[in-house]
């Protein structure tokens, strides 16, 4: 199915929505790109940074304008922006497909607790520390996986054209149930979150200044808690019940390992080691897919 | 003090002794490296990568032959092979200094149980998830810090002479009392591991398969799990009572924080992940020595 929107509207303008629209430019994308948002700044600059073709303070002009609305804002501020869209756009008369980006699925869909049919819950597997139009990159999606949580009353075609959209950003689209979802970001993305900030937080009361003699391991397990504060408040507080039971999973693992270590253990502490190494070993196609695949010996699991 | 070492051997030859060679042969060095150890393929391997100038399987020869010998191995089999050397070495004539690399010091120093006063212990802040001489890289220290663990006994021309070699490879080196090393490693590095390994593991475990769903931050959160589990089995078990404080400590930054979560606190996470990334954006030049300045605008600390 090809994309054949005229003019996409990014409903704020950060580093997601940005990298977004970028890469649909780069990709040849013809359509108009329009920003709106609360703080004009940002817009202007989007302007100025060629990211955007033009912007509006008034989303009544956006939404006529658009045949897709794409919501890119942190997870309770997506949820309270689809709560007023939605329903505004299911009384337009053209009917414009929207889609979000929020990393939290179940309590934005909940909180936006309107069903329209042409609404396609979306959430981009990838990001970075830093944070608004300026850190916007072109190539952010290429490889990363991109998850569409539709349910069964979900329209074909806005599914389809959400679907469309992604491909151009040389991502992989997939789709899952939206508990599932929640679940799985919770494991594999906000609980690591919070091990990073338990860490920097544990090192930063650390009377020895331990951090100032970090190397590449505390560089790379300290580096997503350089996030930002807002959105990580925002997925603690909307997927708590999944992040809640991702971070005691992973407190199971450090107990386990803490008595193997005070046991002495050695076999115990080497197989679990070895272990760890070849499943992540397993998974470094896919977690490193800009790399070329002479980089690295793994192949990509099924 | 400039680095007047005629022919340094290498005791052991991995991802470190074998950047070390390489570093000091890419600085211009123009001494002979020699290399001994236990497993002739890595040797050979060694000398045809061109990383050392021959090597021998006799000990005797090669300390007869070096002015200076680097241990490197895992910390078990440093204190082991020091255990062995420091004694041949003290009844030398020639008294060459010897250094190690190993990440622990207290207990290879103890292991080694010998008073040879120009033993200098050594240990490079500076790895990879990869091992082997073939993952070996001549810029593997520049701008990593060189930890050097003294006493009062350690003779100064040994020590100023391993200061200077490792000077030619671009390192900062400084010097620590040997428990402050081994608590403050247990914080930056150590238990940095030991949550990469816990957080793979409990993804492998998963029933969704979450791992499959990851993105930058799990690659970043996960990298390090794919170490060599030798190395680390020999870490947590030679470290274990600085590594289980330490461990301990990030686990009541974890209960503090699923305890904010919990009561749904979004002031207190907010502060509590803003706190975060002002500590890691201090600490961002320094975690990432081979950045230019320009691409961070955060200054080093003091």
């Amino acid at each position: 199915m090809s994309f054949h929107i005229q003019c996409v509207a990014f409903l704020g303008l950060g580093l997601i929505s940005g990298s977004l629209a970028k890469a649909l430019r780069a990709s040849g994308y013809a359509g108009e790109l329009v920003g709106y948002g609360p703080r004009e700044p940002s817009l202007q600059r989007g302007l100025a940074l060629g990211v955007i073709d033009r912007y509006s303070l008034d989303l009544d002009v956006v939404i006529a304008a658009a045949d897709l609305l794409v919501v890119g804002a942190p997870p309770m501020a997506s949820g309270e922006l689809l709560a007023d869209l939605l329903p505004r756009v299911q009384r337009s008369p053209h009917q414009p497909i929207v889609t979000d980006l929020a990393s939290i699925k179940g309590w934005v869909i909940d909180r936006a607790a309107c069903q329209y049919h042409r609404f396609v819950p979306g959430h981009p597997i990838a990001g970075s520390e830093d944070s608004g139009i300026d850190a916007a990159r072109d190539d952010l999606f290429a490889g990363r996986e991109i998850i569409l949580t539709p349910s069964g009353e979900t329209d074909a075609s806005a599914l389809a054209q959400v679907t469309a959209m992604w491909a151009l950003t040389a991502a992989r689209v997939i789709q899952m149930p939206v508990d599932d979802h929640d679940a799985a970001l919770a494991a594999s993305s906000h609980s690591p979150h919070m091990l990073a900030y338990a860490l920097t937080m544990a090192l930063a009361k650390d009377p020895l200044q331990s951090m100032q003699h970090g190397g590449g391991a505390l560089r790379d397990m300290t580096r997503i808690a350089g996030s930002d504060p807002v959105m990580w408040r925002d997925i603690a507080l909307t997927n708590c019940v999944a992040l809640l039971r991702a971070v005691t999973s992973v407190e199971a693992e450090l107990s386990h390992l803490k008595a193997l270590i005070a046991a002495g253990d050695g076999e115990g502490l080497t197989a679990y080691f070895a272990h760890c190494r070849n499943v992540r070993r397993d998974h470094d196609l896919l977690l490193n897919p800009l790399f070329e695949p002479a980089e690295s010996p793994h192949e990509i699991p099924q």
